[in-house]
């Protein structure tokens, strides 16, 4: 984890408190403080390890004197039977740990290998696959590294470092689309220049008047594959070009045909399929 | 919402802070102050409502002059088209909480939708679905939350909430199967006495001891069906029992033949779809 | 201290906080920062020793540097002039931690030794004393831990983690003790069954319709030894049975001898006499 | 409350948490949401009533539309029967709230009870009742308001507002008392001169020194009265003096006829007996 | 205010914390309950009203029934004697919430009138004023906030919302500039494309090589006014141009003057200069 | 820092939440993980070195690894080109640490120097220059620190740690000047002793009715040299002197030679301006 170690201690925290507060019943009165173990980290399942670094705050967090050793880093490959990691320390802090150190790792493996697989689907073509900000809500952070993990490109991270002007502000603002120029500029007029300006259009129409509004990405949501190619023939190298809206794994490839640059998917956060990977303990 | 309040208004402020920490630059710039706009949260998806009360807090936290309407209460049904409830105030106000809202709703939905298929493929066998403890880190409440209101039982809380003695134990106390009598008992000397023991158990013999062994709950670990259904035999009404392991929906019905109490199952909270949920907004 | 440090640390945090927040005006002026100490911590009180593992984390967070020799245990006898633990470090940190170090250990010392008492009383029958959620408001695990260091037994820790169904809740539900089955079963329904249900009796008429009931335990509530021994023959074994009201050392015994198997004491935690603790410091 | 309402609402929002973080479980499940109850605040013990606003935050924590409605205010004696408050509004509400509206007022009155009767004993006599440090960690600024609400003074609210140079401070400079004068006037040097200096003395030789040196107030540590008496003598008005160590109710009285300006008591805080008041509720 | 609520409630709670968390002995004690009072918060000194917004959060968490009317909005121009609000209420809250409150303002417009200073310098070329990250820790909100009242432009919020590739970055990566052509690729491949790349150029060499490999915006670090001309030139409108480095009001049209796009300013946040603004309040 | 720690752990937290909250995308995604780097913290500027404790804390809170050695403490004179101190670490925990560092340091450093220019303007007399209230929200401790490393005397911390009564308390509470008497002895009735009575007089006349108030310590507000004496005189002597109001270091002597006892000037807070002082980095 070299990422937002400051918002991850904090989530840690959290997940602890939320499982630990009032301690753990079981293994408080039945381990004998004294007792040593040691642990594997072990997935049966294939795709890309991730969480690793969290793991390690996990185990280090419920108990600093706990051993962690990575053997697998995160965003590399794992097959059913690999370890990942081996920990070794006190009986009853791993018992503690277990359940909460699985569950960010089994998220995060999930969130990375249904990226890595959106980004096999479209290898060899010039794009990239982005996540949303449909992530679980207080795990934003740790979600879109996992995006990164497997290979995928992060959008806004928050609703504050990007601008993306759609049907909705248009409309909420008393103009039509027609003004959309005129909203453009405004728009690089108030804000920090450094922020590109990425505008929704819904159809072919709205892509050519994004372009001559002078947007530096558009966003085409919601189209058929057809009515894409036609509005990235009329973009005509504008602007970057941006598609959602129901990309399945099986749909991506033809998307990524049609020309465009990135293809955000929510599903990589927001449907997650967690990984099974397991803490196998024993007397140490 | 009359779970936990507390802790979700906690989750609530986070989830926005993360979204919303360094505003809106979008709607900031754009959207005049005295815009009003109208909103309706509408499925596209077929299921179970889950999450009105916590998008009651994400607005009503955004701007407590935002009013929501509820139309469609926890645990009702859902049919595409649906509205779920509708929200007016402020145009920038609504813009801004929306992806935070539709976060929480679309996994919470998901949750309870998946639950209440679970316990419709039980119906009519006298057994109940739970949860586990493989909640997304730090929303631990939310999901037991929807549960419920899939028509779900929740199982532990957090750790501190029920003994639950597994095979690590033993191992890590030095002692074998055989002393779990001794184990029982001794957890029951030290422990609350209002809450119950329980024990897992990955054979008939294991089952059998742990009947002996005067367990409340006995888990039933990663059986077949026939071995669960010898294991029922072998504990003979002395003690409830729970399964897990690998619960799909197609096979949750002949686990629940076996005769068991309760069946558990990760994948309610751990591999979560989230439902095709939508705020549509408009001018007011 | 092997319980719930997660919400240790943070009350640890507040109490220095609270007494350090703006520095010892004193000590900050006056003491070099080289200057080396060492202290004792010695009872000048004869009880239960509670709290080592709170003086050492207050320590600690004052200094890390700050070294704590543990003498006595949690859980051990004292008797005046008893060390119960040496420290070694920078005399200006031991001057700021004393304080509150002292605040912890008199508190929970107080809280064992006096629990320690109550169960001295019915030693020999069988019979378990237990605390109530009458805490100090911020410190509930740390008084529910030094019950435990006295022989006590912790009954619910959180509203959340035990069922206990009152007159009050009857009358606000508009029905009367004659539907209690009623009330019992629906609470089964709702309820994780892993909880057992406990019941409020005020008679031995009360008592036993909650036996009737199928109530799990029973709390007989403010009866003098006669009736409560009459509640006792009532239940018949039906239920555990719980014991409250107005417990004072005198009194306990009697009130053990009529066959319940808890008795519940406010005054352990409500009305603590703080242990006269000190710490003797000393160059070094 | 007219006090530090800041640090109030947080201990309150801790008191909720620890106690209802998980919900209750009992009410949350059987008390209909739109039932309706009205409850009273009842003493049947004899004393000061101390924590009205405290529970009125707490109510309202729970639901502010409960409705609190203050009979005595702090500060007023209560007789056995007085009603104290009345609070209207939800059923589930008020149950919630119900133990730790009472655990703050059980706690703060018993302290103002217990000051009372100081302040009673010393009647007369130009002495003031003054609290210590000695407070329930995290309870600070509740446990020094009851003092004052029980007409007592407060001593330092914490470490840093008020010098108290004390034996160990010298010890740990490596000075003995006989450069004590040295010590006061580098204290002045070097703290804000808004601070009085306080010395602590052992006896009357160390009383004398002091005054001499120039402190401002002398604090008479563990004397007995003849001692003190002496000590008073050899101050002769140079200083403010305070009387500490062993302050009985019994003994209080000969404390003040020596004619020390403050006496204070650890025991006001560090031994509080909870007062028996009650929530009696019943349908609306 | 219109921006970063959630983050300003919590600066504003910790202003408050730091200097009413012990009350205010001299209000709380002197000024009755029920006094009221008005206020005038009128301005002795000349520039732009910044902070508005956050003084009624102030005086409205002292107590939320405080009335604060406001009567010149953030940006607007204020001259010696204008009054900025009224305010009514409590004569102690108002009182308690005088220092802080001021203490936001005097910063803020302090802010926003240098701000203004500088952008009124360089009026009529195509140049904006933007801020930097030298603000003061825990206000960086506030701060850029009051820069955007003054007409300025905001540079990164946080060091996450930015690419600025220095002279040190290439060094600590053990590559010289000849290669920055392969870093600037490097970086776009690994972050999110919808940042754009700065690279900092301190020659014009440097400059010049920096347009070469791409960089979408160059900055100008500590260059005399020909030099700078020299590397404009140099870019030849390849990439946005920012000059920084000891930017006094005095030079500022100067560097203008050479073409750049935006001209950062360290001092309009790390040196402010208080606004003399004050709370006149008499009894109502 | 030997002073209010546990303050200054929280601000550092902020502030490094507040920069780093969302990663440097430009570190995080160039600078190699096993890059090590050494820099020199260097002034350019001329004064009083602060804040070496803060950015010990800053660099280890980033990375624990990062070592620092401290060349200048706090308190010392700096003059340009001097090495403050040096860090050595990874490459990247340096580069992330820096700004957030500097800017702590550049404030603080200001601060400290222009206080030692004051106290150099009145050197040889005997006065004391003092801060006031008017620090940057959430820095209070860390600018009145620097107030004290500059060899000035700290006023009240907050609020509650001292009384002064101004006009505004006399006419809020409906009384005249005329009743200063008993409104002083009324305080001193129901404030702890300890703490000392302060009253602001506007005028020669109402510097005189504190003195016979009884007050100890007057302030004399916003008065010319000549009706400062004349004040003075009035006193006589009968209580300490604080001046303040419009205290510029041109005019400070002037006033000082008045025979006042404090000066309090609020620019030492308000109005700081950063030093110039950079942190050099380079590879080890």
């Amino acid at each position: 984890m070299d990422y937002f170690d400051i918002q991850v201690e904090k989530i840690v925290e959290r997940a602890l408190e939320e499982d630990l507060g009032w301690g753990d019943v079981t293994t408080d009165n039945l381990i004998p403080e004294d007792a040593r173990a040691e642990g594997t980290v072990v997935t049966r399942d294939e795709g890309k390890v991730c969480g690793v670094g969290v793991i390690e705050m996990v185990f280090s967090r419920v108990d600093p004197e706990t051993q962690v050793q990575v053997v697998k880093e995160d965003g590399e490959d794992m097959h059913p039977g690999d370890v990942i990691a081996r920990v070794q320390g006190s009986a009853g802090s791993l018992l503690r740990a277990e359940r909460v150190a699985l569950n960010f790792m089994q998220r995060m493996s999930g969130i990375a290998t249904v990226t890595a697989r959106y980004v096999d689907a479209v290898r060899g073509l010039p794009v990239r696959i982005a996540d949303t900000r449909k992530t679980a809500p207080g795990l934003r952070v740790l979600d879109k590294y996992a995006v990164r993990m497997g290979g995928g490109l992060n959008h806004r991270l928050h609703l504050g470092d990007g601008v993306l002007i759609k049907d909705n502000h248009l409309a909420l603002m008393g103009l039509g689309g027609g003004r959309l120029k005129e909203v453009v500029s405004r728009m690089r007029r108030h804000s920090p220049r450094i922020l590109s300006v990425e505008v929704e259009a819904k159809s072919v129409e709205e892509a050519r008047a994004a372009a001559e509004a002078g947007a530096d990405i558009i966003l085409l949501d919601n189209m058929d594959a057809g009515t894409m190619k036609a509005a990235v023939d009329a973009i005509a190298g504008r602007a970057l070009i941006e598609a959602s809206g129901g990309m399945s794994l099986e749909r991506v490839r033809s998307v990524a045909e049609t020309g465009v640059d990135f293809i955000s998917v929510g599903a990589l956060t927001h449907s997650v399929r967690a990984m099974d990977i397991a803490l196998d303990i024993r007397p140490a």
